[in-house]
């Protein structure tokens, strides 16, 4: 049996060790049309800063080891540049020799990624607009901040260990967060424009405006709602980005970063099913249309298990998954892939933005009503030990059965726990009563006795039996507002129209308060809140929390101020 | 109705205020003996060295919150020095002014802890011995430490910040070794004395061997398999812990922490059942043997969910979940406790020492045999990252269906990540495939693309689909072992007797093996030795991988050496 793999990295390297292990005497060939069979593109933003230093770190396998340990025909700078699916053969372009070749195959496995977004607008092929996939694009972009040609601002007072000293990180996902940072860390004044109203597309937008401020207070610019137009040479040696808005921004270098694209050239030469979204179609085996073709990787469309959509999700772990399933299935195995639930975490200036499962955006968007959500700002451990700061989370959950659909975690301290159990818990399916049930690791420096998994569960049991009606500061507008907070606190910030009694003085002040009207309750955290709602209900008054109190208010955009 | 609640910290507290959110018309009395009605003790040793400031950090919640935010009528320094459960009576105590009153109850929930196992030996009452549970000893150690009356060493060269230079610490579970570390961050020479031939009891012995490295390696000296058999005053004002084996130990200050025991006094005046392991037996709704009676917390014993074993859990997370549900359960709701999997972690010396489920001597002990183990090494996030370390890795799964058993993780980063998604794949019955297909989160900072936990479930995986036999250290001694690292590698170190064939040599130089016997392979970490396996399995030859490789041998007493 011949295997021809078509592309290393994630999916198409971690395919051929794997086959290699399960079936000895297959024929293996991997075809990169890059330099590199198996790098870390995920480490290039860090690479560009040096905050990792060598670029030799960032090769993950060489050739060598390929060839050495796997047996694997492995060659670089390699294209494929015809499929004939019929005849089952592959046509092979080597870049060096420019020699090109054609190759039989039994099996074909297409692991070509995704290729940058770079839309066709005026100017972007002037120098000075780089992309962040390969290796030497990091290099390309690491000989560009510093070379010497560019202007001399020296005197302009701003502080840059390297010449280029402005860019323009267009796109505010991963990559384009990613690369603000690390621009930051060299020096470099950014700005971040974007298309949406939002940065991190994962995110729901007010859990966004978290990272927003966050990013600001770290000396991003943010542009946000604003799209690109186009780019022009500037005097001096500079770029300036033009955006739809009428916006010129200055730069010494720009970073497309606005997403990627399926690579599928190839699949479309094969003749083989794309799917809605744009990616190649495969099955659950990772095979095709093509029962000889199968496919891995960014450039695959797979199940979002938590919505049943089909989804692109460009992740190295999902893409490691999938080139071992494949692996397995052409050497006869029944393994499946169980579809993706968008897992992801951004490093954003020391704190950690992580999601999982489906945000409201997406659920709005499929006119799905059946669910709640809940937001939380528990702290990251015990507040007595030291170093504990403050989580900020979001929890979506079904209404009409309790099952967790999605979680969205932000903090400096914490994070990863959390975020893994909240999506440990949707892979199996979990309910938020299974939350409130959870064991987890409970130690001062760690943790709290209750965990803030636990806690979330706790909330959101709390809705789900009745206990606590809840509701939201954007639908909190027109109802009759009681604040249970003490008075110092609403020195600080106050709701205006809110009438204030202070928790412990409730029992005693219920005739101050209407029976003919809901009463919304407010304090900081929604905690004493939640109890005052508890003596209202009991007491006959209807009544409702306001999910993550005072601070769900400050990044919820709900026009009070 | 008329609860009263005996003991508050995490149990009756959790207990009280969940009651009265749940009923406002309850009567709810609670009661502790000591001056503080919720505190954080878990916070204890660290207060001791000044890691957490302030006393007043942890005092949880006040008689005064209990009384004005949750209408219960708080009584500290009240002790229930009688139970009468006929007649449905307590006896309280009120510790300042002496008065014993009667108190009637309809339900009464116990909630009195464990206590500090203090063995009768010659000279335990010497002042200088003290226990760690209550605020009030943690003053006391305090002012013990700095106490001006004790000999002055200043002499020696030994630097000490403070008057007492020596301790000795008895007992290596959890507050044994926050305190051995607490007291060395104060700088004091500190001996840990540990009857068993480990620290850390959740762990298995070999995974303890790295703490007890570590403990070492920040100068803590540890005195294992060796019990204390008495106190006596020594000259200049110290003291001398003698032990069984005939040493004896000099000391400013002792600490005991050989354990706690559920306290019962008042389980067996009102002539409740009690269980197997000591404790208070309470069904899954937290009732006692008599309907009208509830225990929460230390004192309770509750059913082990993976092994089935009754246990006692004195952790503050299940005393949480107790205590909720008990208060549940008598405001007339159905809450069940599903009882616990023994999830717990320990900061050691800034590093995390987790584990959850089962562990291998428990098994063994229980003449379990469907089961197999793995140790892994992988790094705690993307090795090309900054600050990646090594994780120490043992998973427990069963041999007939793949069921995820136990887990017990070490490291300085990343170990909360880990161990929780272990609980929660614990908690839901997930198997070693379930761990394969765990989409966590990823990105280099944070992980790899393939996590730990991925990866614990695709070796777990490779064992029980037949594609990698294992096998382990201490079984190995007699197999025909081949040694497929590169020489440089072994001229660091070698194992007696393995041949050395690489492994990008392997495929060429099979006629140097026998095929008449069984080849146990042997790498650095596994992983190549696993490449290796495949190879020779599907060559013909019997192979088996040793588990983890040299970094397993390194911490397995398996007398190689």
């Amino acid at each position: 049996m011949k295997v021809i793999i078509v592309g290393g990295v994630a999916g198409g390297a971690s395919c051929a060790a794997r086959l290699r292990r399960l079936d000895e005497k297959a024929e293996i060939l991997m075809v990169e049309r890059g330099p590199y069979v198996s790098y870390a593109n995920c480490g290039l933003p860090y690479h560009i800063s040096g905050v990792i230093e060598k670029e030799s770190s960032l090769l993950v396998a060489t050739e060598e080891t390929f060839r050495t340990q796997f047996a694997v025909d492995c060659r670089t700078n390699c294209e494929v540049v015809g499929v004939a699916a019929k005849k089952k053969t592959v046509e092979l372009k080597n870049h060096v020799t420019g020699e090109v070749t054609i190759e039989k195959y039994d099996k074909l496995v297409l692991s070509p990624g995704s290729a940058p977004i770079r839309p066709p607008l005026p100017g972007i092929d002037l120098p000075g607009i780089f992309s962040v996939r390969t290796v030497p694009d990091a290099r390309d972009i690491r000989a560009w901040i510093t070379r010497n040609d560019l202007p001399d601002y020296s005197e302009t007072g701003f502080q840059a260990v390297t010449k280029a000293k402005r860019a323009v990180v267009i796109g505010g996902g991963f990559i384009g967060l990613e690369m603000a940072e690390n621009l930051i860390h060299l020096g470099l004044e950014v700005t971040l424009v974007e298309m949406l109203d939002q940065v991190m597309p994962p995110l729901d937008p007010e859990m966004a405006r978290l990272v927003e401020g966050h990013l600001e207070k770290h000396g991003v610019r943010l542009a946000l709602s604003d799209a690109v137009a186009g780019f022009r040479q500037a005097e001096g040696g500079a770029l300036e980005v033009l955006t739809k808005s009428g916006k010129a921004h200055r730069a010494d270098i720009v970073i497309m970063a606005i997403g990627v694209r399926p690579e599928t050239a190839l699949a479309k030469m094969a003749g083989i099913e794309l799917g809605e979204r744009g990616g190649i179609r495969v099955d659950e085996h990772m095979r095709t249309s093509d029962p000889d073709i199968f496919a891995v990787g960014d450039a695959v469309e797979v199940k979002d298990f938590v919505t049943g959509q089909w989804s692109l999700i460009p992740l190295a772990g999902p893409a490691n998954r999938q080139g071992r399933i494949a692996a397995d299935v052409i050497a006869g195995r029944d393994s499946r892939f169980r579809g993706t639930q968008g897992t992801s975490i951004c490093l954003v200036f020391e704190a950690a933005v992580a999601s999982t499962g489906v945000s409201e955006k997406v659920l709005v968007k499929l006119g799905d009503t059946d669910y709640e959500k809940i937001y939380l700002y528990p702290n990251s451990h015990a507040g007595y030990y030291p170093g504990a700061r403050m989580l900020a989370i979001k929890v979506l959950f079904r209404k009409s059965d309790g099952r967790l659909l999605g979680a969205q975690v932000l903090g400096q301290d914490g994070v990863t726990k959390r975020i893994d159990s909240f999506a440990m818990a949707i892979q199996m399916g979990c309910t938020i009563y299974d939350l409130e049930e959870a064991e987890l690791c409970y130690a001062p420096p760690f943790g709290s006795a209750k965990d803030p998994v636990n806690f979330a569960g706790m909330v959101a049991g709390n809705i789900l039996r009745g206990d606590m009606p809840v509701t939201h500061w954007d639908a909190a507008k027109s109802g009759f507002l009681l604040d249970v907070r003490n008075p110092p606190e609403l020195a600080v910030e106050s709701v205006p129209g809110a009438i204030n009694i202070p928790l412990h003085e409730l029992r005693a002040r219920l005739g101050e308060l209407p029976r003919d009207r809901e009463i919304l309750i407010i304090c900081r955290s929604a905690q004493r809140a939640y109890y005052a709602t508890r003596i209202l209900m009991q007491n006959g008054f209807k009544a409702r929390n306001i999910s993550g109190g005072m601070l769900s208010r400050s990044h919820l955009a709900v026009g009070w101020n």
